[in-house]
Parts: C-alpha cells; sequence; structure tokens
C-alpha cells in the first residue's frame, strides 16, 4: 500500500503544480459538476463542443474525455473529430460511454468512437462497459456475471482487444490494461445519490492521465482518489446536497488530510 | 389529514423501493438540479433529448417531463416525439410551460405539445397556466384574476377541456382534475430565490405519477412533499445557497423525518 | 469610499425592489450558477438562445450578458440578433468574451459581437481582453503587460475606441470608460477555484447596470459587490464547494451584512 501511497503524492503535487488542461466534451447535466471536480483536483477545464473549434481546442489539453450522455448529431461529429486530433497529438483520450445498451444512438455512437478514435481509457460501469466488448469477451464474462461478480477475464481480452485501459466502477473498481489489473476499494453508496458522480470519476481518471500518462496505474490511483474523497465526503454530510459540497472540499483539500493513507488499490 | 399522511408514506416506500426512471426533457438550467431531486426522492433521473433516441429511451420510463424551458427547434420536435411515444406506452407525461406567454415561440411550443400530446398533467404558476387554457376557462378567470385570487373555477373547466390534472403553483398550490380540486399549503418563500424550484417542483409531480399513478391525488402529494422539505430547508439554511443543499438533504431523509405530519393538504 | 458605500446602498436597493429582469445567453456550464447568482442579487434571470425568441424576450430584459463560451453556430446568430435588438431599445448590452484569444471560433465570434453589437461593457480577465483591443492599445500595453502590470493606458484607449467600458478583473480589477478608471481590490483567490466566477462577476456586473445605467461607475460596484461576497464566503468555507454556497447566502444577506464598508474602490 505504500507504493500507492507515495505514487498518489507525487502526482498529487505535479498535477497541481502543472495544473494541466482538461478538455471536456460532456453531457449538459453535469458540466459544472465536472469542471468543478477539476479545479479541485488541481488541474484546468475547458468545455468546447463546437465542430470549428475542438480540434483546435484539444490541442491545448493534456487529457480529453468523450462523454456522450446528452447527445445530439452534431456533437457526434465533433466527438469524433477532436478525438482522433488528440490521439494524433498523443494526448490521453478517455471515453465515459454513458447509456450504452440503453438506446441504439448511444451504443452506436459509442462504437463509433472505440474504432475510429481507439480511446487510450473507457471508464464506464458495469453493463455500459460490457455492450462494448467484442463476441469473445463477452462470452467470457457471461459465467462471472451469472454469478453476480465483475467479469475481470472478460475485461482483460476486452483491454487486449481494444488496446484501451478498461475501468469498470462498481462497489469496487476494476482496472486493467490487459496484463496488469488493479481493484480499488474505495468509494461510499451515497455517491448513487447525486448525479454526475460517474462522470466525475472519469474526470479524476483523466486527470490522473494527464499526470502521470495513461496507464492502469494512473487510472486506479485517479478512482482511487476520487473513492477517498467520497468516503470523507460521506463521513461529513447529511445527505445527498451536503455530500455534493463535501466532496468537493474533500478534493480541494487532498494534500493536507492525507488521503494517500486510506488508498485501497491492490493488484488481483 | 391522517389521510394524506398514510398515502404518502406508502407511496414513498414504494418509490424508494421501485427506483422508477423519470425521463426528462427539460432545459439546461435546472438539468442537475432536477436530476438530484429526482435521486434524492429514490427515483431515477434520464436526460435524453436527442430525436434519434427520445422515443427509444421514454420507453423505459415510469414518467416523462416536458419542459421548454431552453428551447431550440430539435428541441421541440423531439418533445412532440417522445410525448407521443410515451401516451401511446401508457406511461404519464407531465408538461411544465416554463415562459408560455413570454413569447410566442414558447406559447406556440406548449400549446402544440397541449393539442398533440394531450399530457396527463400540466404544472406551472398561474400565469404561465392561464395562457394555456381556453376561451371559456379564461373568461372564467377573469374575475378572480381581478380580485387577485387563484381561478378554481376555471382551473376545473380547463382540466375537464383538456383532460388533464392542471396545478398551479404558488403561495398555496391548487390541483385539480376537473371534479376533485385540492389546496397545498405547504411550501416557503425562500423557493423564488433558487432556480430551478419550480422544475423540480414538476419532477416530484413526476416521481408520483410514476409512483400511483397520474391523478389530481398523487400531484398533490408530490408538491406537498416538496412543499415540506423546501420548509425544512428554509429552517435550516442562511440563504438560497445553503438552502439549495438542505432541500436535497430533506428529500432524501424524508422517511426518517416524519414528513407527512406536516402535509397541508386539503380537499376544497 | 463614503461615496461608493452610499452609492451601494442606493443602488441595493432600487435593484431588490425592482427586481430587473437580466437576460443570460451564456455557456452550459455556468447558467445555472449566474441565474441563481442574478436572484440572490435581487434581480431576475431569464436564459432563451433560440433565434425564434431572442429579440422578443430581450425586449422585457434591463440588461442582457453575451457569454460565448460554449458555442454552436446558431448561438452566435441568436447573440448577434438580440445583441443588436437591446442597444435599439437601449437596454445595456455587456460582452463576456470567453476564451477569446482560445481558438479562431471563439477570437472570430468576440470580434463581430464587437463590430455589430456595440457592447456597453466588456468584462473579462486580461488576455481575453487585450485580444480584442485594436493595434494602438495593443501597442500601448506591451511594456506594462512586460512589466507584468495591467495595462491601464491600454485599456483607457480600447474603452475610446470601441465606446465599451472596460472591465478587467484579476487580483486588483480595472475599470475604464476612457475618461474615468476605478481600481477594485475585493475578491479572494479562492474564486479561481470555482467554475463560472468570472460568468458570475459579468452577472453582477449586468446587474448594477440594470439598476444604475452601464457607466464606469456601476460595473466598478458591480465587480466590488461581488468580490466582497467572495471574501465573505472564502472566511467561512472549507473548500470551493462550500464557497461556493457561502457565496450565494452572502450576495443574498448583502444588505444586512453592512457590504457597503468593504468595498475597496478607488479611482486611478
Amino acid at each position: 500500500m505504500g507504493y500507492f501511497k507515495q505514487r498518489y503524492e507525487e502526482l498529487d503535487k505535479a498535477i497541481r503544480e502543472k495544473r494541466p488542461m482538461i478538455h471536456h466534451i460532456t453531457n449538459y447535466v453535469v458540466m459544472n459538476v465536472t469542471a468543478n471536480v477539476t479545479l479541485a483536483m488541481g488541474a484546468s477545464p475547458v468545455m468546447a463542443h463546437a465542430n470549428e473549434e475542438v480540434e483546435e481546442m484539444v490541442s491545448f489539453a493534456s487529457a480529453h474525455i468523450l462523454n456522450p450522455g446528452t447527445l445530439s448529431p452534431h456533437w457526434i461529429t465533433a466527438m469524433l473529430k477532436s478525438g482522433r486530433k488528440a490521439k494524433e497529438l498523443g494526448i490521453p483520450v478517455i471515453l465515459d460511454p454513458v447509456g450504452a445498451g440503453a438506446t441504439r444512438l448511444r451504443t452506436d455512437t459509442c462504437r463509433q468512437i472505440l474504432e475510429e478514435v481507439r480511446p487510450d481509457v473507457i471508464r464506464g460501469n458495469q453493463a455500459e462497459v460490457m455492450v462494448l466488448a467484442g463476441e469473445k469477451a463477452k462470452i467470457q464474462g457471461v459465467d462471472s456475471l451469472e454469478k453476480g461478480e465483475t467479469p475481470i477475464e472478460a475485461l482483460r481480452t476486452m483491454a487486449r482487444q481494444t488496446g484501451s485501459v478498461i475501468c469498470v466502477t462498481g462497489p469496487v473498481d476494476y482496472i486493467t490494461d490487459g496484463e496488469r489489473t488493479f481493484a480499488v476499494e474505495n468509494g461510499h453508496p451515497m455517491m448513487g445519490f447525486v448525479t454526475g458522480t460517474g462522470c466525475s470519476s472519469t474526470t479524476a481518471v483523466a486527470v490522473y492521465c494527464a499526470g502521470g500518462g495513461a496507464n492502469a496505474e494512473t487510472c486506479a490511483l485517479g478512482l482511487g482518489v476520487f473513492g477517498v474523497c467520497g468516503e470523507m465526503a460521506a463521513e461529513e454530510c447529511r445527505g445527498p446536497g451536503s455530500f455534493q459540497v463535501a466532496i468537493l472540499d474533500a478534493l480541494y483539500n487532498a494534500p493536507e488530510r492525507n488521503l494517500g493513507a486510506r488508498l485501497r488499490i491492490r493488484e488481483v
């Protein structure tokens, strides 16, 4: 555990000094929330979605989030354009497949992003991520899903097939690049009663990718940090309203609250 | 009063167990707020407005809100499409005619939704609702309005003509299906200093329609619950910032705070 | 200092009595925040961006904000339409050139608004404002910028050339109409860790323009009031989450907290 604590402290310090710019193309519901999460973590948010400017804007970014949570057709073309540009420039792209599986538009859009952009990271819940898995991974996943377990082997296969780090969040988060796999046990059930906590965990992943490169370890650290702040907020809040306030305060005050000691990350 | 307390407790329990999905097509200003209100009440929010997916999405919903607060032309077609689909599937549709009367676009859009969708419920302030009333209701309303009273008889006529439950919120809320009429005396003036409280009261109505069907009684209960939580929040807050936090906490904690005892609903 | 305190008290009272309507065309990220700032200051917000209704809507307004923070092409035409209409009707127009200089789309849009609308006020940070300055002002500004100073003489030139009151916010805010120049020393670094504080300071300027006309003094007062509330919030908060809550409470409670005594405005 000492390793992750130390690595977290290095990255947290680097991020707050460097203030990396995180370009979000995200949904209307959470834009304000994820901008504030970015700032509280010491990074700098930009939200821009116009086809006319996304390629120019993303070139200033240190990480790029694609979140099709409230789609319109011209947002899809913008996501593909800026996603491709980011990849061309070596800027980490993180896909948050909100609602994949719920409607054809969302599933198809996420699949198209997967194929045409090849994101460095995919962060979603189990249902969203498994919808995007290929046949082999899906077949592997059936057994685990029937037992109510996270289909870790299927995620590993998916990571190898897509070349993306796969992050599935839930009571325990699993992160894998196909070779190394991490489990993160931080977080709190109250997070399910506030809109945008999933999207915000994607922001945390993006901030850590901006700080330390897009790999399974930085993704795990981002999710761990966000989860610990969720725990801290839950300890102090009276409900989801005060939780929202407290988690931003916790993210901001992380350096002074010995957050690293509470990280529960292990390699599995 | 015992009846409403008991009915509230049944519905509150049923909603938190069932977690009904409430599909909102609503304005940018309040999306985050109403999503959080939905969650705090124990239901599940979805925001989706693309013409390409609204019919598919609404089929999973237990209630559907149409709120033209920040319109664009392609949002109007989406509202009509998903509203019609919801009606076809027997899913309650709640119209929040934000700004009806302020501009022709808003008035016309609300009238078109009224005619083509035939919403189960309309929830607005007195001015917005009266703009949508037919000639007979308008004429009936003139006397009351001149005396500064709520034009209850006009609302009853409007309910009979439209087939919608009409909910007019204000210092006292009135809810009528043309036969039965309820007055709800819960609420607090601080609600006027926070954006989205009107839209959130519509969400509360939708959540209760999802739990107990779209009728005058469930609408009155939804408004009563929201109003009591507003009172609780006002007692604890220092201004509109802390009010916003406290009302979400109150909605979430309702089951433990004997909310039902504070409901002030009566049939008139 | 007594003069500004007195002038603030007059305007604050007038605004809360009159409840002027502030029509915002602004970005998705901050809509909810700036609507709440408007309400907490005692004014009334409207957000509307459809080309089909902006001219009608703006005619009811006492001030109009154009903020191209999350652009799409049809928003640009709407801003030009409603901006021109507002000017025609003598309604103060305030431009917040978010991201001018970052992408060509933003810079070009702001320049087009500058030329075609001729806003009464421009409120931005130093980089955004200087991008919009003409050649003469830019040349004048180089020396100051090299020394790390605010290029006050360049701002004066820009004000005379554009006919706009120029407001540059930063550690010290500078406001000039080309003749009179004010420095405002209120504010707090925590404001940089919450999204939308810049946009909200524009809202504060618009509210004061609605209350007392668009001139350098009312703009300075708006920025001073917002800055003092930022200081009050910073004294009470534990981080950016609780800061957001506290600043809305402070704006709402301003009349009872002797805010005027803390204004640090001087003519330079």
